[in-house]
């Protein structure tokens, strides 16, 4: 192994809401006392992490007073700076007090929606000024259970609505800001909107301002749709709309587990990190984890620290795949090297002329070719295993 | 009950392959004989059905000789005109023939695709000799089992590229014909490109043609995701993008059951009749189902029958909702008014100045309103069931 | 319709944490106040239920003195008798205490395990007090989250020793009370022991008073992992060990969500009616559901009562369709009066001598015979949407 | 690595029908040729296996004469003898033909029925003589689309008659052979009877020669349920029952993908080596796979050839795992060690009268002891990947 301890220049960020979980679920109360998000910062520091993220009410409790507020917003500063950590993204808690428990941007009553904007809008000043350039958008609460009350086109109208305003906020504050909106298809609502990365990438392109908006999807919340994550990673990239990245595990469709990194899905987690590494991705890899509710504090940091180590492995095996020569050659014998041709760059007129590619062209020959893919993928597990 | 008969003007048309399907499955042989496309349309005509759709290779076996397929053609025509029956749709199929075992507009080969592409066009001029005005595009191949064996954004620039070329060409030919791609998660690749109705929809917006491609939800597909159809398919209608639709029923994750419509989730077909019915869509009401294998030819024709009555019955309990009084109450009750007013419509500045909307916004008071949700449901269960 | 307003002779019965489950949930904080059991209790009476079920904590707070669970208990039966209401059921609470976060019975410390006895015996006692027959046991902490954390084998071992201790128990205390395990796959746990019906009626089987031991299904539960929960409960029934049951609603796999009953599979619970009607069921219709987060104290009774006639409508439609001459004939065209005929009556000799039976068996001509399922099963959709 | 290269005292079998799938599959036609069982058996010795299996109609197309049949198997046993290749499973094809498409021992039609029975105690016959000690049964055709179609109380009353009566065929003839009952969901019907392997093991315990029947769990079919296939066998392994087991992989709830043992979930297939390695399993290492239908002959052997030496490097892992003294440390930090001690070997009348049990535990102080299954989870992931 070469190097697997964490440095800053590995980008990695962790939300205080993370490490800082307090073990509450559906069935169970909290079994960890509450975390100081400035003990928060020491501590990944020095575990390696460049940077911390948060919700407004993670850091400054829902219902301080502006004084209280000051305060916490100025000891938390002094621990960046003191720790030299940085504050990539931030975002709004619009999901935990009961007022938002039909939505928020696309709740049903329009003061509701009101407060939502508002209060999403005095984070990211707060979110701004702490120097972040990636804002998250989760609508875990924008849903339903039951079919007649929500209807989505007028509810998609208002969730648009509030990214245009938001869009037109940060434009004339000329803020560096840019927005990201995590899919998520269920949990705690009975259907989410937006369900996947593709709904919220076709969103974007109906706003007024696509280009501030892009999406942070996250690893679980595509796998509780059985949905392929690497490949979702792909599409986004290939729109260009990969703003942040949510690094978790989940064992498919079931409760949204947060696992730490390397839990779940192992082999998905290592095609995550091939298109992550080498797919021209440059933002912080953020860990969006719980910590197992059966662990106490030295759980916690342990499985903080192995999320960062797991990332550090599976690039490392992604970077020693992709050097093989035996992998290029399989590659080849796959005829990757043919997918990325163009199908016709000479053209439609050409391909209609040309009889080999329809009328003559040797359709039961062409079949009988195998594609080798099980030898690619095994050179990929044996890489994967560390067997190669 | 009040009209549960067929008739053109409901729009209602199957697929070939649906009626014609013989029952083979991954584990066990054809259990019935193939059908003469020409008795199917004479079939469907007798059942009130106003459409008939088909694959290529439906309708003129694969590797039939030029005079064959003219024959076939011919026949097929004749039949229609016999029973007035429409083609309203048609489609390609390459998925069946071992050469697009790795795809078809994004297989490795280059040879592969080319073919692919002919083989449309092919398709499509007949499509729109014989009246198509959709033309679908389920690209069932186009996926992988390994992750390696295809490089998604490479392979969406293929896709891309080959949906231009089908662009350009029918534009050139001024054929009054529409794309509708119909997206898939999974089965029978591992993974799909293009899962699901979003990652379709946010692909379009890249194309060069973007106003020629639309989608073709199917129900179990989208099932197949655990995602909500009817609010997959609002979405679709929301982006004004619903060109077409495949109605069958699904249970859940698991194999694509493709069941008669009003099986599988019967709920999501009263919400999905209803945003239909109610939400502009003026296209067909296209059946892709599967007759059960268990059954005969009677079996069959009893089957595509009762997948028109359903929706039949369907629409009559959603027009029956709609005009409900107590249904409208229960809407008010539940503030579905208020999300359709915008949220700003006061401007942004208005908002940041209202201090009601936050500073002196009673959250504690907004959170203990109850939503009536749970009524607004019962009332609809009650008119699914009939017992209003 | 004819009965649809339900009475105590229907039996059916809520817990106290179903109505008065206060709406929080992993990511929002509580949207109702408590309930006091005794106003439950009132309210339940008045709506026609015949039974309130509860989890030792449920009654009497966790960590309450004895003076106060002795007033506590004193005043909830004074209700009972005062509304005529029963306690058929009991349970208890291994689950929310931070104690239990690694199991109760199968708890990898020993001290857990025995605690966890001790509270359960505690509460047996109080529940036969209280007139109880069943005594339900969900393991929904007996599980872990990753692989080493819990050797199953060991574990199984620790729990059929925690239900043969309890079976001791009430033999030695001549309590008439028998014992229903609830299976769950998953959530709270990653993965819990005995994840379906069928684990559980194996287990029961290696237990020491295997008579003293059934199963309590829950609807959603079983659909979580996709399972046919009518087909669940039909095999519990074949092993005679349905003990109870637990009535909800759920979307298929993804968290537990507990909709009212009605909500979710609308099919499913139609054929669950049929079965627990024409079944020989005559336990309690018990229905452990959560009224929506979103709703008030209006929403929560609205709920409650639906729940009851939803499944009295069902129950009603039931009835018609087992009763419809047409159905008959259906059920005999699709030869389920031959399914129930023995195979080999006339013994294995027999069969072995009997050519027709292979040797001239005209294998060809048998697989033509349609099975007439579709319409069979048009016709119980038509019953369960009351167009016949 | 030590040792990767498979010997027959690995005890490794295939299937003639998983080297020789043809790649037919729902949606597309054979992509490669039959392979011949003479062929694969000589394949198979080559590669390092110790056995073959097979279905009847593998070995002898359906419908052969008796001279036909009886030269096939004679060549066959002439390549088991020149290869020294064992046959110690065989099972039968009770879902190819239409005349099982309504089920096999659970046809509704009697005479299906007694054929199917008839076709099983056959193919018992020549399994017996060919050697093999294990008879699977695949029910993949029990079960049903719909509600009415199967009365699953009654339809279990006949498959326990099968049983039984081949239970009394093996025993009469004392064939030194035992039945595996494998448990599937769904597809290719439904929802088929039996669905896990929970539901087979409490069939078994009703039937009158429990002792000769157990189970075939194979991975992919729990985990189309979203189920832990290791806590599966462990639990088949804690009642004695596991027979027989079939190694593939899945991607989770979806269409039956017969992956190559290593595809899928890795960290599932890890946790299921050790329990089979560390069990006290004895049986053959059975893959039951499909090579992906993309590839060629090369492609198919490289694949069988991937299977066992992933399972051999999977077992190495698993053995350093549990030598590891820092994972033994650490499964005693997680006080696996109390789990295996008995909760109250003092009894039950000692455990009520012990107040340090109950009355005198410190139930908040033992709420805050951390479990320490993050770290142990780290390690096993890290001797998983090879990185101690």
């Amino acid at each position: 192994m070469s190097r697997l301890t964490p440095t800053p220049a590995d980008k990695f960020s962790f939300g205080l809401w993370t490490v800082g979980w307090q073990g509450r679920d559906p069935f169970g109360d909290a079994t960890r006392p509450p975390l100081d998000p400035v003990e928060v910062v020491g501590r990944l520091a020095e575990l390696g992490a460049y940077g911390v993220t948060f919700h407004d009410d993670d850091l400054i409790p829902f219902g301080a007073s502006e004084a209280e507020r000051a305060a916490m917003i100025s000891r938390f500063r002094a621990a960046l700076d003191a720790h030299s950590l940085e504050v990539p993204m931030a975002t709004t808690n619009l999901f935990t007090h009961p007022v938002f428990k039909d939505g928020a941007f696309t709740a049903n009553d329009r003061d509701v929606r009101r407060y939502a904007l508002r209060k999403t809008i005095r984070n990211i000043d707060l979110a701004v000024e702490l120097g972040a350039s990636v804002y998250v958008a989760w609508g875990g609460r924008e849903g339903a259970e039951s079919g007649a009350a929500k209807d989505v086109r007028v509810a998609l109208d208002r969730l648009a609505e509030a990214f245009d305003l938001l869009g037109q906020y940060v434009t004339e504050q000329r803020y560096p800001i840019r927005f990201a909106i995590e899919p998520k298809p269920n949990e705690p609502r009975g259907d989410i909107l937006l369900p996947t990365i593709g709904h919220a990438l076709a969103f974007i392109g109906e706003l007024e301002y696509p280009e501030l908006v892009g999406v942070n999807p996250e690893v679980g919340h595509e796998q509780m749709a059985g949905l392929n994550f690497a490949h979702g990673i792909a599409q986004a990239l290939w729109h260009d709309k990969l703003f942040h990245i949510d690094l978790n595990g989940q064992n498919g469709p079931r409760f949204d587990q947060d696992l730490r990194f390397g839990g779940g899905d192992l082999r998905q987690a290592f095609w995550l990190v091939d298109v992550l590494e080498h797919g021209g991705y440059q933002g912080p890899r953020h860990f969006d984890f719980k910590p197992a509710r059966t662990e106490n504090a030295a759980g916690v940091w342990e499985a903080a620290a192995a999320c960062m180590r797991n990332y550090l492995i599976l690039a490392e095996r992604a970077r020693a795949f992709r050097a093989d020569e035996q992998v290029r050659q399989a590659l080849r014998d796959s005829r990757l090297d043919e997918l990325a041709k163009p199908t016709a760059a000479d053209g439609l007129a050409a391909l209609l002329a040309d009889r080999s590619s329809f009328e003559d062209f040797d359709v039961e020959a062409a079949g009988e070719r195998g594609m080798a893919f099980e030898r690619l993928d095994q050179l990929a597990l044996e890489h994967l295993l560390g067997t190669r």
